[in-house]
């Protein structure tokens, strides 16, 4: 029995899928560094068939990474669909890649349409063919194929078994166990995979994966069951994104098997106290937003309320502790800095917040530091975190802002008037009116660049608390079945909406934006 | 073995305790009766001792639905608490009182100071205290009392046997075993209860109950591993919310039993429709937003992406629908009406979504409705909801917005500038400058009612898509020690924060306010 479970993170693919998901190419390549820096085994970067979009992610994040962890890719049973994910893989120092097939009686009736053998053929052809294709690349002597039987919780166990059995004989080295519509409980889960254990002839030959949706609140519970019975990877993702209710959430398995290591024997090789940075990326990339009650990562996480719990917390934190907030990186509203701080003083705060940056970037977070403490008075360490945020999203400018203003209010016609430059070096104002001075500014960035793509979501963050605090607003547009997704900061959410619309439309001008809809897997 | 799991709500005090979830006694008597007509078969309204606030919010609802279901209040082992929580809960026809205890070694040493002995004489002596209390009404021949060991999933098996024993032979009909810190793991959980079943002789005199916090992302799994063994209560809260990762998710606990009603053999009598209108009321009460891949109650838990899902989708819903939308009243983005669709249709529409208003109230909110069809193209059922909810928050208005104008850009400085009405019907005019025009319009506010709190939250959110989409913004302020919520609701997010602010400042001038801090319990 291992020691260590493979954590196989597939925010990029089952996370990306979800609606409101989507992320562009640069923010999947931020993602992807942050999830090796976490540690994670396996990177699920995509499913390249889906689309140019996702071809060219995985292909990216394969260049780039493939030497520090092992790049994944999906792919259905079907040769196109595979040799189209090795062409984006194969650059890969260590490369995966996880092909499906659906197993269970409903999926095989009403979606496949396909009978029991014809599946079984299918499969030993196809991770074969998997196999194969790999094994071209000299240096691969182990061709490392993942098989996924879609909706294994729901199939007949002893079908399942043939599936996995052959699977295995024909070269799957991971065999994943989907749980794809979230049905499973953790005993009912517990049973089939101590069930393939006991009846699979050769499964000591593969490694038996988790991969749990969380429909009914249990797949962080179903995963933790499997790993009892002697599972010895589970797929996850950051803040539990995936399709509907999304996967189990990275932060609480790693942090249930590390905080109950007494208790499942095992562990992760996961950097925990880069769990929340990695949190917040993501919340921030995708604008998909963790609520504050959320375990490990949420805003309350490690908040106790005054009286009893503080009586008890002074004498001993174990009273009422039974995690470090270092040990996931947790921010809090630490009180911190002022203007007077001084660089050196301000880069090993960084440091102790665990962010090591270039020079040129540390110049431009410290200039932004500085300008926000004329306007705020206390600067927290989510502020700093919101303004290295702001600095990640690097995008091509081709248009700048140069002025803006606004007005509304009852019995006025809310307007903004906005001059911008564009990277010809033309200068161009207008105005225009709209429902509210937010509305009305996104309508004049639309008349000066001519770009009218729909706006699908709009949200405001206060960052930390207090009057001043510094506001966050990401929006998501549609612009021609391409989804875009910006970011702006400021201490006005006038002026952030206006730098969050305008880096949208940048990328829109950029060509960056992720694609509408594709073909999709539910794993 | 009972075919009912009782639930036993404690929104209204675990949830309530929790960092930013403050609620005054009109939204603690809204969320009540939300609660009565989800089902729930006890409410847990509030610890009676805490404060005057949260005396006199259990004293109302026991007075207003103590005939519709149990109301129960907390107490530690204290005669001073029994006292306070009966005089709050005694005009309630079905009545509760919840004492508690810790057990654990942690808490002995550290906390209570206290040696086994002593636990065991407290518990028995407060327990009769308790029943003895009860049992001067006339009508109570055996008294509702429920016993929790705090902290019991980490106190010694045969000592938490002992505790159990004598508090059910002291008179506890209820014994309830919490995970205060959130360590257990389901099969952990499921032996301690499973040792109390085969271990404690008079067990079967009381009901077993759970009450398991999220640390780990393991609450809900408790619970149900708890019902496994033989629990037959569950304490939980909508939204999941409660001190630090919060509880049990009422939701996912009563969904899961429902839909695997063929594994776990037991059901509630909740009235599941309502699941989705309640975890939206008490998300814009409090201010903690669900986040949108929230099972059972979050945006994404039914939408399924398009691809190879929607296909299998189209061909039988249950290759990826294990519930229906329906079954938990999940409003999506279902279009809907238009300003020509008169008031039948609009009254049979809102019937369709769960509510039935009073001529008064369905009156403002067709009205409302037909100024909103005015500003916006399509109308969602989101939209409807938030003009309910809108409503629902009657506040005094001591001050009143008569017009407000603000202005905000590069180069200027934000202005606001608002004429305001008391109700002793002088108009003031004043005028400031902020951060931003938001900033702006709260500095205005605050001159002109000469009230200064402090801003501690302040959140946005899109009601639904689309660039004129109404937003709804909600403030969190505290004033003296006590917190206050507003809300708003605009197509102008402007004119929404300056709305949910001013509503904040009246709620301070009426003395509305929740208390700030106070004891707390973390059962």
């Amino acid at each position: 029995m291992s020691d260590f479970i493979t954590i196989f993170d597939t925010t990029l693919r089952d996370g990306e899928q979800s609606p409101g998901c989507s992320m562009d190419t640069e923010q999947k390549l931020e993602v992807a560094k942050a999830l090796v820096e976490l540690g994670v085994d396996v990177i699920e970067a995509g499913f390249p068939i889906a689309s140019p979009g996702d071809f060219e992610a995985v292909q990216k994040i394969a260049r780039k990474f493939g030497d520090q962890t092992t790049i994944c890719g999906l792919a259905r049973c079907r040769a196109e669909d595979i040799d189209r994910a090795w062409e984006a893989l194969k650059e890969a120092q260590n490369v995966r890649i996880h092909i499906f097939l659906a197993t269970s009686p409903i999926h095989r009736e009403f979606k496949l349409k396909m009978a029991e053998e014809e599946i079984l053929k299918k499969t030993v052809e196809m991770v074969r063919y998997t196999a194969d294709q790999m094994a071209k690349r000299p240096d691969i002597t182990r061709p490392n194929v993942e098989f996924s039987p879609e909706d294994a919780a729901r199939t007949e166990p002893d079908f399942l078994c043939k599936v996995v059995e052959q699977a295995i004989a024909a070269g799957a080295t991971t065999v994943n166990i989907p749980d794809t519509v979230g049905y499973a409980t953790p005993n009912h889960f517990y049973k089939v995979i101590s069930y393939l254990k006991q009846n699979v002839p050769n499964i000591n030959q593969a490694v038996i994966s988790t991969h749990c949706h969380n429909d009914l609140g249990l797949a962080v519970a179903n995963s933790l069951a499997g790993v009892e019975a002697g599972a010895r990877q589970i797929e996850c993702t950051i803040n539990g994104l995936g399709e509907r209710a999304g996967n189990a959430a990275l932060e609480e398995v790693v942090m249930a098997l590390r905080t109950r290591k007494d208790y499942y024997g095992v562990d992760t090789r996961i950097n925990t106290p880069k769990l929340c940075p990695i949190s917040r990326l993501v919340a921030t990339t995708t604008g998909m937003r963790v609520q504050r009650n959320k375990a490990i990562v949420g805003q309350n996480a490690f908040a106790h309320e005054a009286g009893i719990h503080q009586h008890g917390m002074l004498q001993n934190r174990t009273t009422y502790e039974i995690m470090r907030p270092d040990d996931v990186g947790y921010v809090g509203q630490n009180m911190v800095l002022g203007k007077h701080s001084g660089r050196h003083a301000f880069r090993d705060h960084l440091k102790r917040m665990g962010h090591e940056l270039a020079d040129a970037d540390f110049q431009q977070v410290f200039d932004d530091f500085i300008a926000l403490c004329d306007r705020k008075k206390d600067v927290y360490d989510a502020d700093i975190s919101a303004l290295i945020d702001k600095r990640s999203s690097q995008v091509p400018e081709t248009w700048k802002l140069i002025s803006f203003h606004t007005f509304g209010g009852s019995g006025t016609i809310p307007t903004a008037t906005i001059e911008l430059q564009h990277s010809d070096g033309r200068r161009i104002q207008d105005a225009a009116p709209g429902d509210g001075p937010v509305d009305a500014l996104f309508h004049c960035l639309n008349r000066i660049t001519q770009l009218t793509p729909t706006l699908e979501d709009y949200q405001v963050r206060g960052v930390s608390s207090g009057k001043d605090a510094l506001g966050e607003v990401t929006v998501d547009v549609e612009h021609q079945g391409r989804k875009f997704h910006g970011k702006g900061v400021s201490t006005d959410i006038i002026e952030a909406s206006g730098h969050a619309y305008l880096q949208a439309l940048n990328k829109i001008a950029a060509g960056l934006g992720a694609k509408g809809t594709h073909a999709q897997h539910g794993g």
